[in-house]
Parts: C-alpha cells; structure tokens; sequence
C-alpha cells in the first residue's frame, strides 16, 4: 500500500504491537470501575471518556465525582483550545456555586508517597526524571521517595489558579500535544481520556492569549457529564485498559521501542515513557 | 486571573520565555530564504507555511521544490487525519504523474553525516539518542557519525511505501501528535511547519484504518502549494525562526527548563528536544 506510510505491516514472524495485544489473556486486560470512569457528552454527540485515577489526587477526584454527581458541569462549555498544549472546559465565570460535598481548597496531590505505588520500571532512560515506571496503568515518574502521575498526551488535570490549592475541580483540562512534562508537579493530574479524545482534539483553536475562545458562541457546550455508575447499564462504556504488571504490556514495551514492521527500516531501540501510554479496548 | 492556570506571568525580576524572546537582539532571528519556505493554502482559507531543511534530505526537497514549481499539488488534498500522530496530504490515488524534473526513487536520506553539522548540544539527556541538540534552527540527534532530523510536533516528512526509496514527495505528512520519535532515521524529515499548523490539526480525524478519511467529500481540497519565492511580495510570509547557536536560544532553553513563572512551585529542571522547539515570530 504505497504511501500508506505509517502503518503496521507485519514481516512474517515479528510481532508488531497489534500483534501483541491481539495474543493477550483476557487477565492481562484490566475492567475500571464504573465508579472511576467520567463521561462527558459534549454537543454534536461527541462523548470523552476519562479513567480517573484517585490513588494519585483522592481529594480532587473526590471533588470530581462530587460535582458529576451533583450534574454541576451539566450546560457547562469547552472554553478553551490551545494548539499542541490543552483543551479546558468547565466554568470560565469562576461564579457557579459548588456544592456542600466538595473541598473549596484542596491540598497540592502534585506528588504522593512512592510507597505504596507498585511500578513497574520503564526500561528506558527520561528526560525529567531518575526513574519512570507504569503503575496501576498509570505513566508515573519516581524520585527521592515521591511519586507523580506524568503530562502525557490525554492527561487529564485540574485547572488552578497561581495559589497552589485553588484548583477544586470547576475546571479541567487535558493535554492534546507533545508531553508538556514541565507541569509534573505543578497541578494536579486525575485520570486520561480513554476514548473519544478526537471529540476534543479536532476543536478549532482559540484565537484568545492562551487559546481561550474569543466570544462565548465559539464554546461547545457539555450536555452532561457522568460518572458510569450513574449510567444505565447499556449506556456504560465497556473498556479495558492493558494492566501494566503484565506480561502482555512489558512484550508490547518492548515492541514498540523495536519495530520490525515491513516499513521500518531502523529499530528506534527505545520508547520514551509517554510514548508508552497503556493501550486500551473498547467494546467489551 | 484564577483558572487560566497554564499561562504564564512572570514573577517581578524573574525571566519567562516570552521575556527572554522579548530582549532578543535582531541578530538572534534568522530570516529564511523564501525559497526555502513552502506556503500552502487549503480550502476554508487556512494557510499553512512550511520551513524546508535541503540541507538534511537534499534529494526529497528538491523534488518538494520542482513539484510546487509545476503547480502539481493543486486540487489535491489532505486525506489523512490520525489522532495523536499525522496529518497527511498529496495524491492519494498515486496516479498523478511527476513532472519531468523530479527523482522518481530519491535515495533513502533518513540520516547524513555529521560532518558539516554545527551541532550546539542540548544541555539534557534523550530518550533515543546519545546525543541530542539543535543545528540552524532544527533539532537534531547525533549518533555514530550519522545525524538526522528528529519527529518533534510540526515536523513534516514524505510520505512512502515499504521500500525506503519510494517517497517522491507526492504525498507528504505532519507530526500533530506526541513525538513519534520511533520513526526517526525510518523516513525522510524534510522541514516543519513554522505557522498556521492549526490549520491542520483541527480538522476531524479520519474514520479508516490509520486516520484515512472514509469518503473523498471528506478530503480537505488543496488550494495551491507554491514556493514562498514564487508568490508577490505582498503575500510572502514574514517570519523568523530563532537562531540556535545564538544566546538568546541558549538562555530561552534554560528558561523553559526552569520555570518560575508565578504558577510553577516546582520547576521542571529538565526541558526535553521536543519541548524546545525553535520559536518563530511573525509579521516582520
């Protein structure tokens, strides 16, 4: 296929990492809790589903869920696109009430104790940290005894203001560009997009300082967003992220920092961490 | 300004990046030779520029160069659109023929000698190569006597079949995504786009296998591709890049790696290739 140049064509007998995946045990695929999964329905029927990740930032994903229950980001907007940065959304007003069941100032989760955090090491060296690793599925970097979820494309954060504990859930974002990892340890990371990312990615970009929309008709409304328990059962996403403790996920590591497809003419000999973002299927 | 929380307000007395560009001398901006700039206009009135680098795939961008001059590009399109990886564009149809003047099966130029590369050294280490740094303007990696250019975001190469030597340049891609540094010395990198390359990555993501679009109504039309040399004065781009042997890049990489902006609590320490891309400034 001529000119269909990035794709994966395997050479008889190498593995490409679809390949990989398609050979997993069924237990090398993790199922997440409903109660972990945010679903955000945006105008145009775009739906973005995020895994949250409360062993990082328990008392910002407490706030998360708190809001989705209370359907506080319902009528809300994408407000803002910045190129090869993040997408924002929630409440630019900084004006809706929360509700009583949220922290108004939550402490700084930009790190946690490593103890406690299983990770399974990255084989290969990191720009920004000693040690990076996958946990739990989560792209995690390690350093004299803390740990801390890593800027990967379709992290997820929470928006703050220049005080460390401003930001309480009211806005999020979620990166759509090359790592910005300058911002580990600096805001709160809570979870990725799992799917749909594209609903938010392929957005116009804001012509405002920062890529905010310039006028409020360019926001795109969310219609709802939900946490999956709240679903009913036929309307929950059915996925699975590739635990990263596997055998499954350190083969398709190792695929990828060597390929051996048709096209490849060179092995990199390496993958950096975010370009190792656990996979995950839909559908099942 | 609470939630704008990834812009950037200095600190009294401490530098930004935005600062540091700021007290550039006019000498720290190169000016590229229009003939060297490749101005592509798409339908909707999107306009995007693309600096070429013939000094690393000579062969592949004098083919670039001899296509835009016999007009060949026009009323093709862009027909790829995948999330977190490429945005592709030329014949899809591989039927057009090339103009005389073009090499059918350019030799694979996916690396050079470093000899003749005036490599200033990043200051921080690489994921895939010993040695990473920046040489006119373009980030580079170095290794064994070879050195090539690196898939950062907004890189563009050429597009080709299995065969390393089938890219002619009548289909070529841009980086939207993470750097897909994996292909890196397995394709030709041949520039990258210095404006308007949201242009490109706010179009929806195709629906086929690897981002194709699945209908030719979908394709977004190709207006024209010229050579900026080629169009009247008043219509030439006006830009310039960030001269990287200069001390004013020095100083901004330094700055990019150590933030202390009012938002960041933690600076990074650390600023990867990919996260320090040559700016370019525009309109003058």
């Amino acid at each position: 296929m001529l000119f269909a140049c990035l794709g994966a064509h395997a050479e008889a007998g190498s593995s490409t990492p679809a390949s990989v995946l398609a050979q997993a045990p069924a237990a090398a695929w993790m199922t997440p809790s409903p109660d972990d999964l945010l679903v955000m329905d945006l105008a145009g029927g775009r739906r973005v589903v995020i895994l949250l990740a409360p062993e990082f930032a328990p008392v910002h994903v407490a706030n998360i869920k708190a809001l989705a229950r209370a359907h506080w980001y319902d009528g809300l907007w994408i407000e803002r696109v910045q190129d090869n940065y993040v997408v924002q959304w929630g409440d630019p007003t900084e004006k809706k009430p929360l509700p009583a069941d949220t922290v108004a100032s939550p402490p700084p989760e930009f790190d946690r104790a490593a103890s406690g955090i299983a990770l399974s090491p990255h084989p290969f060296r990191d720009t920004f940290a000693e040690t990076v690793g996958f946990a739990s599925g989560w792209p995690v970097a390690e350093e004299g005894g803390r740990a801390w979820l890593t800027h990967c494309y379709g992290m997820v954060g929470v928006g703050r203001g220049n005080a460390p504990s401003t930001g309480n859930g009211g806005e999020l974002y979620a990166v759509i560009g090359h790592a910005p990892r300058a911002l580990d340890r600096n805001i709160a990371l809570v979870g990725r997009v799992v799917t749909g990312i594209e609903g938010m990615t392929a957005l116009p970009r804001g012509s405002e300082a920062m890529g905010f929309y310039k006028t409020e008709a360019e926001r795109l409304p969310i219609v709802r967003i939900r946490l999956a328990s709240e679903l009913a059962a036929a309307d929950r996403p059915r996925l699975r992220v590739l635990d990263t403790s596997s055998a499954t996920f350190a083969a398709w590591v190792k695929v990828r920092a060597n390929r051996k497809d048709d096209f490849y003419v060179r092995p990199a000999g390496a993958i950096d961490l975010c370009g190792a973002v656990p996979p995950v299927k839909e559908g099942e």
